[in-house]
């Protein structure tokens, strides 16, 4: 007979209007269940804190179902293995999944994946080594089509799905231009992620000044544009493609908390039919994705890109923040650009 | 010495402001020159009007640079060789060229594609064989992807992109659904084209009443878009495209008076987040493109179409227009979606 055992976890209290608050979420203690047939018990080491959760929070359709109203809000977390009554699994184990912010989960063992040994920190399968390095991986190499001498535009260049792309791009011969959310940002993204040029959106105050400005770091246009903020680094950004540019749409960061995850947020110097006519006057390509369609293609990811992070060819930031009770707050400044980083629980 | 002949062409008289009228055109008699080295003389027998052209007169930069006060307005024209002085083309081949709206024309002998001998009518190279055949052919295939029992949609129906592309599309096992502007053209839709249902979009008052309309007919939602109007068909499209849904984006004639082709336009019942969003969310693949980029694949789709087109397997529709005269008219209430199929001048 297993031991009664407790830990605690966050679910959702309320749906936010807006940007979530503290109260949203409640922080709560459950006793552990011993694992059924089939299943696995995971000490969770770390979980993810990502801007996609906000779009969870809301009762609309997204790319995924909402959290719903007193269940454990939705993250990709990593931990050990402390009991097991799967095949192939064994106690000791370290694993990744989706088991939410919690510090214990009991999880069907079909939808862990085991984390490699060599692994180290093993809170790399979260961040650059995990689904949004791999994000930016998959999304530059597939929609992006990227060849040297253009030039790539990313938002939230220092969080791990931009520094991703941009040291990528980099390597592959690419004038990289990054946008921030402060001066801090911007020196890290220089001197940490070897971007080329990197403008701190908050120093302007219109998409249009954003664009004067970009025109000035990139005057022979913009040939990729990953996507992952939207708003105002958007609206200066598409009207300056060049033709035959591709945009890899990921996330839309800024436009999160406006209505059902940005159906309401207005533009200010872009329409519609403008946008439109600019995509077929351009002939651009417009993609949007999300990873987990492509797990498929993660091992390759992994066996490409560890030894370059292992070796420090490619960098990362990690922001961790300690103890679960710490997380709504961390998820709101995650939300306001706050973090430094992949932002990271440690349990 | 050759003889002076003179010959009638029209020209840009004046910029429009929203739709054209006759006063933007000068239809003025010019006396024809003789070819100079590498050049021809070609004796024009049609000549296509398109609802591109509209952008052409516009003085912001399109995918094209525009027509200059004065010149004539361009267009694909088909002829015949009067006079040659360009090695490889001799008196009396057919060819195809950007010649514009004249009579007759003196051209490079580079700038000039030959006309297989095969081809009747020769007019068939301004329409189903020519420029429009060919940007439904190629859009549907390299840019729509599509797969059997998948739902499309397209407008403008009954022109020459629309219809070419509904007809490849039903070949292909997929569940076509036209749009046009009344009812007649419906009825044409159904009974020469095949599709499975058609909607005159001039029946709903808004892009909302499209939408229930369009769900009614498409439950299942859509996969393939091939965009040629915009306006009223897109906003009802956009929200209902399922996932992995690819967009085709070739023209938006319903906003081509609207400021500098489509730019001051207006939607009514999507924002640019929304729309945004929406490629996220449903990971929408949007592709904008112009045919003339893509000339190399030309002889594959004259020789994959012209035995299907001989043998009536895909059907057309010329509306011919007799006079060089009547081409501002003609070209006016294309923009109004008042021609049947492709409209062509017969000099």
């Amino acid at each position: 007979m297993p031991t009664k055992r407790i830990a605690r976890r966050v679910t959702l209290a309320s749906r936010p209007v807006g940007l979530p608050s503290v109260n949203n979420f409640k922080i709560e203690s459950f006793s552990v269940n011993s694992p059924q047939a089939e299943e696995v018990l995971v000490k969770v080491t770390h979980f993810s804190l990502d801007p996609y959760m906000r779009g969870r929070m809301d009762d609309a359709a997204s790319y995924a179902a909402p959290v719903k109203l007193g269940e454990v809000m939705e993250a990709g977390a990593v931990g050990r293995v402390e009991e097991s009554e799967s095949e192939g699994i064994e106690v000791g184990d370290w694993v990744y999944g989706r088991m939410g912010w919690t510090e214990s989960a009991v999880i069907d063992g079909s939808l862990i994946q085991k984390i490699p040994a060599s692994m180290s920190p093993k809170s790399l399968s979260l961040g650059a080594l995990g689904m949004p390095g791999f994000t930016g991986w998959w999304g530059l190499s597939h929609h992006g089509r990227p060849k040297a001498g253009e030039t790539l535009v990313v938002g939230a260049v220092t969080g791990p799905v931009g520094s991703m792309v941009v040291q990528l791009a980099k390597r592959l011969g690419l004038k990289t231009i990054g946008i921030a959310g402060s001066e801090k940002k911007c020196t890290l993204a220089i001197d940490k992620f070897g971007v080329d040029h990197c403008l701190n959106h908050r120093e302007f105050n219109s998409a249009r000044e954003l664009q004067s400005a970009l025109k000035g770091v990139a005057p022979d246009g913009i040939d990729i544009y990953f996507e992952n903020v939207g708003g105002k680094v958007f609206e200066a950004v598409a009207p300056q493609m060049n033709e035959f540019g591709r945009v890899v749409v990921c996330g839309m960061v800024s436009w999160y908390n406006e209505g059902a995850m940005g159906t309401e947020a207005q533009t200010e110097s872009i329409s519609v039919a403008n946008l439109w006519r600019n995509i077929l006057v351009k002939k651009l390509s417009v993609n949007g994705f999300i990873i987990s369609d492509h797990w498929s293609h993660y091992p390759k990811f992994v066996s490409n890109m560890q030894p370059l992070i292992t070796s420090g060819e490619i960098q990362y930031i990690e922001d961790m923040v300690a103890g679960i009770e710490n997380a709504p707050n961390a998820f709101i400044g995650l939300l306001q650009g706050r973090n430094f980083g992949k932002l990271i629980v440690e349990v």
